[in-house]
């Protein structure tokens, strides 16, 4: 595999407010920290759990440097840059990698349903723009727009665009795209319950925000699967099992911010519309952490 | 019906660029002097068909403030402002109403999947804020949360949340409002092909761009229907209905952009990733126009 | 419209069973005539309401040939005839027609998804064996399988396929029927929520259980269409929605059996594995019919 | 795991039709004895690539005497008993058990939807009235109800149910059953794509009518599993797949049919409304089926 920066776990930071819900960036850098510290193998700033899409362009732009600063080369950093226009994600995705990003990640974020020539355009236009590889994201129930594997297959044409990350919660469409394109693509699962299922599929990575709480299981799975023994691999997926299901269907920033205050962590605040867990949730979501 | 501005065929301008893809104000005025003179019964400027969630603050609020001094209380004018966030909504809002619309529309803009608590809170903010009429709008294939009949209900407890927008398609949600709610209800139609079987449910208004193109069909559909004559709403209906269906599976922007150019009127350009419509899709266009 | 002998309110009867899950043929004929003299259109015995699939072939004909005695020759008779197979299709199809049915209804019943080549062949094979007219009947949600509107427009070049019943919950199959086929297309409503907006899009006629429970409601509202009467059609509409929803929700043998009960008349029995209601339905149910 | 007679690759056979639609029983036999001879683990008559809904009373009964009496104690094996109603179910699972089946298979085969507690009652009521043990199989996709996971789980709790098949195409539904109900629970795939990941997530055996063509493929991925070895499973997965994908998009009974006869293997006929495939799908099945 080309130009691929980035395999195993793949940890994806929150984005912290302060009371006033102004990005709270010193927690911020803590929050990375602990995420180099966990053993994951590569950070990924400004996802969905970074709520990215509420954030103005500065903070953006100060999530990417500091984070850069932070990791300082110990591991591989990937950049989230997707923006409804071309121009913008041009914009972010130069500026990532002005300051150093090892990859950019994109999904073609949409409000108006996006043709397949617009999508590759959009690709095609950003990807022209830079140097360092793209992960294309696919995820329709966040970004709305449901990337077939065919497209995910044209989109691979694009010479830096080298990675994908399947969050349909379809192992199927992983299936296909190791099939379409043999072992040499590096496909990444980004729906967590999946996690053992895409690893058996052959995924080369599993971009997660679960190494913010469980960062322990999330490797030892990785690495029972590159000993090649599924048994143990079941074993240790089993364990963080519900903790994933719950994580995802109560949204990722709200689980990843509670679960930290269960664990002693500071998560900092939410930004409006979006709220705290309700109180059953927390005592849900502690009773889930304590059994593992 | 308290506080309600609207009702009839509320039409939805483009918003067209130059070719540099910047708004272009000027074209702008003139296709907003086209949609008063037809004889629509309001005008609803940032809608989706004005692709909104593409443009910048200062772009919002240029286009806000000439679609005020354009119409000039010849109509009323309903602003749509939502956003990802409730802060940035609220701004938008306030902005609406200084500068003299009659309503807003907001749509829950959802990257994450909002918690029915989470979006009464947002439009509970941002309606303490304001004095102006708020429109609800409900279209879970844009916005990207499908609001259920019951929490409509619950979001017009908010006393300045008066109108309801149904885009999800399903008659069967007017029918919920209207029974729950009685005919006190506004409640107004977002799905174009779904004009008819509103109208028959008990719409107060059609919230469409087909008045860029059709003005009269559309006008003399509403008609039919306040003068209590079926036979002719369906005649009326089955003419348009063609071209309502291609729009709607085309993209507005798109559709409306290529329809004006048939009809030899400058729809300027769009902003990428949207791109025009391909030679096939025009000529269909051109073929279903010429038909009416 | 050709060969179209039905219109209105078509009556679907309820199959009653004895205390030992035997067809109770004395309580149907019963059933049978309150239906007749209830005002309705047409009678439909062994369709989905009379639980064709859960009877024997000695049985359907009993009731087949039953229903044509107790009708008479006062209403027209449409008798379901679906089987899996072409062969018992043809049968039930040859045996209707022979004891004085004037139509017959065939849903394509699948286990294997049928390709549409399949549905063709099977309608065409059982159309050349008979002469009355057919009914071709899509609904996904019982049989399985979903004709899309262009495989209906192709069953009605077979010539005695000579009516459409549309159940799939969504009138814009509707619209396309009529856009497609014209003001001659003779398309019945299936589901009984849409009864209004089907009406509104033209629709010749409604099948329904509902006049076994409320068939002064069901007329009332047919007529205020044919009186080109929007608004009285509203008024009827509203004032039976509920329970309309109600036994759609519930499962229309459920429901009609039930429903007669409240309403002190004989529904005799279920056959297992279908049940009656419990309480807390059959409270609801009394609640919504004494509104009424 | 108590009173579980099959694990591994469980084969099902196609039942094969004469020209005039009859069953061709002497073919079947044939059939059978080449599913024995492959190296499945079990063989399951009357399965949906048995077509069991399309057959009459009369030829279940053949077909059940015909196996057990063909495969005469060599392999376990498993019976499909399912119908309509719950009298037909019982009477033929106890003919099942009778001529001495190891094990009835039964799906709840809806027309109208069953409430979970009928279909729970329809289970009890069978299981009653035998002593062998029953797989409960779960397959929205033909039999029209979608058994939730939580549903599973009350029916392993009667007595004899003690298999569960899962179809449903979503390996989170394996995951959820597993973590449920632990090690011991014996559920099985019947999805053919999903083998790689039902598998992984530990399932007990795979319900598959590919061992009429691939018997040693799908055999070797299960040895491949058995010895932990996840790198050989991917790979013997990978080769089959596209196979497995054809025969499931095309139906299993046409397929299975259409393959035999690439294979120089007399397949029989198909019964109407079943058609065999067209040419083009068989050449794509030529194709696929030379390169393994």
């Amino acid at each position: 595999m080309k130009n691929v920066p980035l395999k195993g776990i793949i940890a994806y930071p929150i984005t912290p407010f302060d009371k006033n819900e102004k990005v709270d960036i010193k927690l911020y850098k803590k929050l990375v920290e602990r995420l180099v510290k966990s053993g994951s193998h590569g950070i990924a700033p400004l996802g969905s759990t970074g709520v990215l899409p509420y954030l103005t362009d500065d903070e953006k732009e100060a999530i990417t440097e500091v984070t850069l600063q932070q990791v300082n080369g110990r591991l591989p950093v990937m950049v989230g840059v997707s923006n409804l226009t071309t121009e913008r994600t041009i914009y972010h995705a130069k500026f990532a990698e002005k300051v150093g990003a090892n990859a950019v990640m994109i999904i073609p974020m949409s409000y108006w349903k996006l043709t397949d020539d617009e999508i590759v355009q959009h690709y095609d236009k950003v990807a022209s723009s830079i140097s360092v590889p793209i992960m294309a994201y696919n995820n329709p129930a966040t970004g709305g727009v449901d990337m077939s594997p065919k497209l995910l297959k044209r989109l691979l044409e694009i010479p830096n665009v080298t990675m994908i990350k399947e969050s349909s919660g379809d192992v199927q469409r992983m299936h296909f795209l190791r099939k379409e394109l043999g072992e040499e693509v590096a496909f990444f699962n980004g729906s967590n319950p999946l996690a053992l299922a895409a690893f058996a599929a052959g995924a080369t990575g599993w971009c997660t925000a679960a190494p913010n709480l469980i960062p322990k299981l999330n490797i030892e799975l990785y690495n029972a699967i590159k000993n090649n023994n599924l048994v143990e691999a079941q074993e240790k997926f089993y364990k963080q099992l519900e903790l994933l299901q719950f994580i995802v269907s109560k949204g990722l920033p709200r689980s990843i911010k509670a679960g930290l205050t269960i664990l002693n962590e500071d998560g900092g605040y939410l930004r409006s519309p979006l709220k705290e867990m309700n109180q059953l949730e927390i005592e849900k979501l502690t009773d889930i952490l304590s059994k593992i």
